[in-house]
């Protein structure tokens, strides 16, 4: 893999280090001109006709198989549009109807503390609405293993924690879930373009995740959806739109659902936005997963190295093993997010998670060892010299 | 107004009259340099600084707030993002809450036979899942009124029939249902842009639309929806993402909802496609509304009066009467399918909606009486020199 060629397919702002691709990826030098050729050729002289002659309407499986790939989906197995929440939404309900023709005993949802908390917050309003007994249980990431037993109707899992970066095997605990009869979610918001995921091979059977952040979307970018090709007929989708019906355009009163994946899909796709995405999934088309994990763990190795060497007064929050973690390095810090602000105000760009976590994403598509190195050296010197001990760092948290 | 001048803002392209905008409306002309400048200036320049520093977090309170004003709805209490399917189910769940805590043996959702099919599928959607007892009914739009008793919780409809035009009376309607204790969800697709709704003054309860008909967001752009200031803080959101979230950074396990409509967001918000939306939302600014309608009108009257003179053949399918409809007029016309496609051979796009209507939007901000004129010709050549009536236009009949 080349990633001097990747890094120059990004437009990465003059005088900054972006290390929050975590968060928000940054833009694809392409990406602006597909945008604005999608607005002025297709919507712009196509107008209504791009829904059949720009292929507006299967855009969300041509780019869901694209992201398929990046996942280890089969194809024809993933689709894209909406929100992670509203994705969740759906996987939970699929799951909890698959669970129940199999046992209706079953009324646990597992899940952990480490989830990301609009999958708690959407499974909790699932519980709410549906009103059948269920019960959102939450384990620490450790004792999750231990709980699996046969009370658990779902286990529904972040695989890559967003405050650590710690790690859960996908393989084993599909293995071990499905041992005990318990249907797996699996949020890949943190994994998709961060590390290499097999759904297929793990036997998934539900998977999300959004494109704002490895796979550099753009802010607000449509979330991704994967059902096993095994459960895709014997779903009743809870959020029944037009565009998952079969004949969409036979406009019945009665909703049918289409074939296979299609029928999760909700209402009109987002087409701008997923112009956008193409443009940065064609980069992601050209990278072999194995070798960005391989440059990612000796990039995210090197962080942790040089901030232990010169800035002893960080706590590295993340796990000390490269396989145990994704591609982020979070360090706990009490003044964090004050040292983020001063770390930001010279040009390295990470964030603060309450209470006390500075988050650095590594994403070697556009991060090499030069920005590695000098962002340790940045980040001790803020943090030994107390530069973020100034008030205009102090100032109330916001919203980032 | 100068609808001239409001014509001039639009891409329109060479040698086409553009008469669906009822269905995607066409690409203003600042829109592209604007989603240009917020990917390069903001995703490019600032990245994830721009959800603070260019707004991106409250943009869809900020957009909702313009949108509030074409449909005469309080400042504060309309939300975009999401698709128009999300919104209705949202609506409808909330309703159903407030109707049961006033009476619970209501479990009637009454709606029409000219609502938009994904309107029903997602409220058949919500029943399924929620188990209720809830049962939806469809009335002909004529009848809905006689069925308004005290059996029906909600009053589900949309104005504006997406097929032939017809308007509902919100104000009427909404005072007749309130009378006998039932909650209304008013869906605007048809509505925002192509007529004037005053919201507030009708005390209207729900209220929901798109934004890539009349306003011009863009395929696939944004929905909308309105909560009456007064239902707003009794509602506890079924899809409660993180983004309607009090404190969204604080990540608790727990969901708490923020105050009044922001408790209706959901995930991160389209931030790209918001951009083309605002730009869009710019022209609307300067619009006023009894304006627009007089000219829909005046515009709407000369296409019916137009066909009546030159082309008997074709029915009439929308009201005669201009009040009584929106801004669209469709006609009845077997070969309905071909006369369209040999239309829009010749550049008059409209469109064709199962089993025998053809459909032309007129929208007074791009629309003008030559166009409509010119239209009107091509219609009686194609149909009265049965030009539809060639091999090319014989299709199957494709998505659109």
């Amino acid at each position: 893999m080349d990633f001097a060629a990747t890094k120059a397919m990004f437009h990465l702002p003059e005088g900054v280090i972006y290390l929050d691709g975590n968060s928000l990826g940054p833009l694809p030098k392409t990406a602006t001109a597909r945008v604005k050729a999608m607005m002025e050729e297709e919507w712009g002289e196509l107008l209504i006709r791009g829904w059949n002659a720009a292929g507006w309407f299967t855009q969300p499986q041509v780019i869901g198989d694209k992201i398929a790939r990046l996942i280890g989906a089969e194809a024809g197995s993933v689709t894209v549009g909406d929100t992670l929440s509203i994705r969740v939404f759906q996987a939970l309900s699929s799951a909890l109807d698959l669970a129940e023709v199999k046992d209706k005993s079953r009324k646990i949802i597992l899940s952990d503390t480490g989830n990301f908390p609009t999958d708690l917050y959407m499974a909790q309003g699932l519980i709410d609405a549906l009103g059948r007994g269920h019960q959102l249980q939450l384990a620490e990431p450790e004792a999750v293993e231990a709980m699996l037993d046969a009370s658990v109707a779902i286990l529904m899992l972040t695989e890559v924690d967003y405050r650590t970066g710690r790690k859960h095997d996908i393989g084993r605990l599909t293995r071990l879930a499905h041992d005990r009869g318990i249907i797996t979610i699996w949020d890949l918001a943190h994994s998709a373009g961060a590390v290499p995921v097999d759904l297929a091979k793990a036997g998934a059977d539900f998977a999300a995740g959004c494109t704002y952040k490895y796979l550099n979307g753009g802010p607000g970018a449509p979330a991704f959806l994967y059902v096993a090709p095994r459960h895709q007929r014997h779903i009743n989708p809870i959020l029944p739109g037009w565009m998952g019906h079969d004949r969409p355009f036979a406009f019945t009163h009665d909703y049918a659902p289409a074939k296979g994946i299609e029928r999760m899909r909700i209402g009109t796709p987002p087409v701008i936005a997923l112009a956008a995405l193409e443009a940065s999934l064609d980069i992601w088309d050209r990278v072999d997963m194995a070798a960005l994990r391989m440059q990612s763990m000796r990039l995210t190795d090197l962080l942790v190295s040089q901030v232990a060497r010169l800035c002893p007064l960080l706590e590295l929050a993340s796990p000390k093993d490269a396989a145990q973690r994704g591609s982020q390095i979070s360090f706990r810090f009490k003044e964090g997010y004050a040292a983020i602000q001063a770390l930001i105000a010279r040009g390295i760009i990470g964030d603060f998670r309450a209470p006390d976590l500075m988050r650095f994403g590594v994403c070697p598509l556009y991060n090499d060892e030069a920005d590695v190195m000098a962002a340790a050296a940045h980040i001790a010197a803020v943090i030994n010299q107390r530069l973020w001990d100034e008030p205009k760092f102090l100032q109330k948290q916001a919203v980032t």
